[in-house]
């Protein structure tokens, strides 16, 4: 097992659900940076359970411990450690999954890997929580970043089959990065998506989505060929995220069905700076940025703990029975996802311009 | 830079397109294995130019030189050294790309990467010739796996926008994989695939499509939870092939439209072997392989060499000029890429193996 | 900076001396392991300060909290954290540092490379206490290895001029691993070494050693060569430990004045094992194990923090000025290194036997 | 296995004794270097074969041929692959070395480890021969810290119990570093030391020895506390060098019998520059320098391979039988393993200051 991301940034997420607590060591973070703990606060306040009407009804204070790396909140070089307790937990649960693995859960795979050993309860190290983790680490590389000029921002692309309005690849600016706890260009789209999402949760069941990041400022240059560069680190990252089903640069997917004519981005110069008339490249050719708004899209898959009943494997009588999962979960995780591919890609980023 | 991938087995690229050679240096692949150079050389047939009609009139050998690790053709485990020459080299077709940088490609990102000092000709260590060097590494891994009871094969799942029947990601088997230069599961898609790229070609344009890829024989419990699961690692190795832009995992996007109740894989167990009736999670699940068929997919976009004249920045003049790329390009690269992607697999799988 | 060690079994270690903690991130362990909390608080013990009349003044509990990766002692397979609060900090000893860095200390060189931002504080992230996480993943190692019927025990070689008799190389077994926190195998050496240390601390001076290390039943074959040898890694580690200057691998720098026909250790083979007559290759071959005792040493530097007053730079007065450090300090560090020099062993053989 | 080193300056070296080549990728090097190979040739031939009466009699002419990542030897940022063909050699010597493993070579561990895959011939992925793929990865470093104005020089410290004059650790310069196959800084040591080496030869035996290697220019603050210090990666690859049996820094193994107030090195100011009157600790404190002289030192063992008739086993017989070592070695080892510390250590200094 691998919890540690980067090159010279490296993060060392650690923890379970159920542990006495979560958190991340982040190795590598530059010395003399004042850290805004009320920015980090509003930030991870976006991931936090408990915000939405249809979300988990587990709440955490997530209150972020710098237990190291910190001198007056400003870091001192040394490894930064942040703790989070886990306050609310409800382990008595998850105590039949060992016999009914969950569906499309990572309990089945764990227990083969682990042999049994493995902290079921909450999903153990496989939990949506432990991207608290990440967005701690995120959250500091945003304010890194944001000094660098480089300014990163998702929203929610879709839900079921509802669409918001897709960034500009050309012109999206940091005015477009909307920040809280619900973010969508199209605020139509929100209502309907909120609609999908509700009638979703009235079902006992869950629905998936898509998330849209960007980022912007990033100076071209930025990168490496072959297997270090910006989407071969992203995508490795982002599909740290638990429940990240694709990933996808620029128009991605649909690059597939173009002609080259249609597809390639040309070059014009105006005042000094070279930028391209379109942007399906999504501001990265060959692992290296252009200086082009960077523009990726994660696939998130509807949660896959639902209330409805499932007919699945009980291992102790070899029968496929009823499960119904209790606990406490998302019908869709997707707004809580959105600051997380955020901090996936600002680690990124972080990792590269240090 | 960092052409180097892999933990435990670990692949370094290296070559231009127009250098002496092309050639990887493969670290920790197992003591004591025969190579089969016979089914190599077929395999890095698949890859090479020059097969098709429409493809590109460079015709290389692609002869593999072992230079170092192989000892009457069993490996000693000592780093293993292949390496390829470039033979059939016309340099003069690159001068004018300083100038002005093809539009998406690598060639203004690596200048400002590069200061200027990049090897330009033929696209340097950005042309998809350095994929023969995966190959080598890919094809070495292919045979180990077959060892061990895992094939891996990928087909043409869509070029432009006609699409191959797909894999039955239940029920798929090596006898599904095809090999050749053109692998698709039905023969009508092929022919029609063909008449897209053959009209791209008389048009002077090139068209993308998608490849899927399956890995069958895998054990459940293998991968990693987090920044170290098959995911990671996997999308990590198949962005490092050039004009990858996604990469999803079993139904990927398409379970962003999804309920839980309809994406959700749900055991059963037959003869003590627990299976998935769907596999819609494409056989993993948080990082880690459930024994189902591996099974994913990556969009490649249309070859952005065209013979077609474009509109594109001339950095000498500051001024959007007319660009008629020369030299030798496919019309396509899906069908030449799709053993690339297959080798990527190998080497990720390999190195949780080993 | 980086506090990760590892391939494998991946140890980050974080904190500074007088920070709320300090502690190690563990990734990578085996799941399934259950963890005899009493043999690890006995190892923490050997090194715990306040344990000498001759150590320093600071009393620590050293309790050590587990906050993931066990669950009811046992390992899950998830990252293990283990914190250690630190209690008895009295930063106000330390504030004139900055002004006058400690001669022999990383004081000066961490302000330059930390450009001031860093915790000078104790020593902050350089301090010997970090040690102390170390100890934790090494006390770890040392179960698991113990489990492999695999044994580490180091013992002080010297104290000043003072020798202990050195580990019979050839013979060395389990039995010859003291424990206990002034392991010597001469008894009226380390009375001659108590001797020596008592002399310097009533002069307000410090004084160094050696440590010898040894692990028995390691199984030949285990290594690599090159930059991933048993010296590679072990070396690496080792140095990892405030104060030491220098590591040899079974007669070291001895070495350096024999001939091959003194220095080489033949083979021969008893009841099917091999074994060499002598072992001056101190078990280590080419970066790989023989199945000879595992041997090497550790010169450790005097305490560079003495009470008697030293004659160096004050930076902001430009002059070279008296200095009288405060804070309390060991007159002797090599007893309590002996089990950080284990602890380093111990993480670097479980990291290839895992 | 690993013969891959360094964090963003990656060297992977391949090859074996007789395989048909031995070489090196570098990977990470700055593009736009232009590549003196006349200093580089002067640098590869201090460490060649057949330099010295007493040499090895087996001639290479080590011609390293670049077979990528150089464009009119400019580096092109590009991975930079060299090679170097093995031309003289002699296999048939080596044939009954898998029965009768050599004392104190790798042979035996290596069988164990490899199953009896490895390539034996003239000690294979193990020989000292490899050390000319480090050379010409460290010659470029050197190249590359000359224009940063950092020199780096090795003399022979001692061979056998010949002592030379020790650097002036406080005030070498790049003047006192004298290149070519013998460099010692007293003359007549030189003289006392061919003669011990002379006989040696006579005897059919070898002699060790001491490599002291320097670095001047080196600006305080480059380096990483705890596991990514100079010590840690410089005794990390120092030790990938065949024959090291002991590193270290400064007084090193002198420091054990110090007190704190003689091994403490003072501060002193001078026009404008921070120094410490002596310089016991080699110019590195905490894993970073302190802009004083690097200085470290390297124990090489006698050769092993000695002409001498020799008892060791046969595990054909499983008898202890003679043994007579044909081939052709070096009775020293110590002058050629000059440059190579020379190019670990400029291999270090570049992957912190690239």
């Amino acid at each position: 097992m691998s919890s540690i991301f980067g090159r010279k940034l490296k993060i060392s997420i650690f923890g379970q659900s159920h542990a006495e607590a979560i958190g991340v060591v982040i190795d590598g973070f530059p010395a003399g940076f004042a850290v805004d703990r009320a920015a980090l606060r509003a930030f991870m306040a976006r991931r936090a359970p408990g915000q939405h009407a249809f979300a988990t009804s587990r709440k955490e204070a997530d209150e972020v411990e710098f237990i190291s790396g910190l001198l007056d909140d400003v870091t001192c070089g040394a490894p930064i450690c942040a703790v989070i307790r886990n306050t609310n937990t409800r382990s008595e649960d998850y105590r039949e999954l060992f016999d009914q693995p969950r569906p499309s859960h990572a309990d089945y795979p764990a227990d083969v890997r682990y042999g049994g050993a493995q902290d079921v309860r909450g999903g153990g190290h496989f939990s949506g929580r432990l991207t608290a983790a990440l967005c701690v680490a995120g959250g500091l590389c945003l304010q890194y970043l944001a000094q660098k000029g480089i300014a990163i921002g998702a929203h929610i692309a879709a839900i079921g089959g509802v669409k918001d309005t897709p960034f500009d690849t050309v012109k999206v600016t940091a005015a477009d990065f909307l920040g809280g706890t619900f973010p969508v260009l199209n605020e139509a789209a929100g209502d309907a998506m909120r609609a999908v999402i509700e009638a979703a949760r009235a079902d006992g069941d869950s629905v998936g989505g898509i998330i849209e990041c960007a980022a912007v400022g990033l100076p071209a240059g930025i990168g490496d060929p072959m297997f270090d560069g910006l989407e071969n680190r992203l995508s490795a990252a982002v599909f740290g995220i638990p429940a990240v089903r694709g990933v996808e640069f620029g128009n991605g997917f649909e690059a597939a069905t173009l002609r080259g004519s249609e597809n390639n981005d040309c070059y014009y110069e105006k005042d000094g700076v070279i930028r391209t008339c379109t942007n399906n490249h999504g501001g990265v050719l060959g692992g290296i940025s252009t200086g082009m708004p960077l523009v990726f899209r994660a696939a998130i898959k509807p949660t896959p703990s639902i209330a409805k009943e499932q007919q699945t494997l009980n291992r102790r009588t070899g029968q496929v029975e009823p499960l119904v999962i209790r606990g406490r979960h998302d019908p869709c995780i997707v707004p809580r996802a959105v600051p997380c591919v955020e901090a996936a890609c600002a680690v990124v980023l972080c990792d590269y311009l240090i």
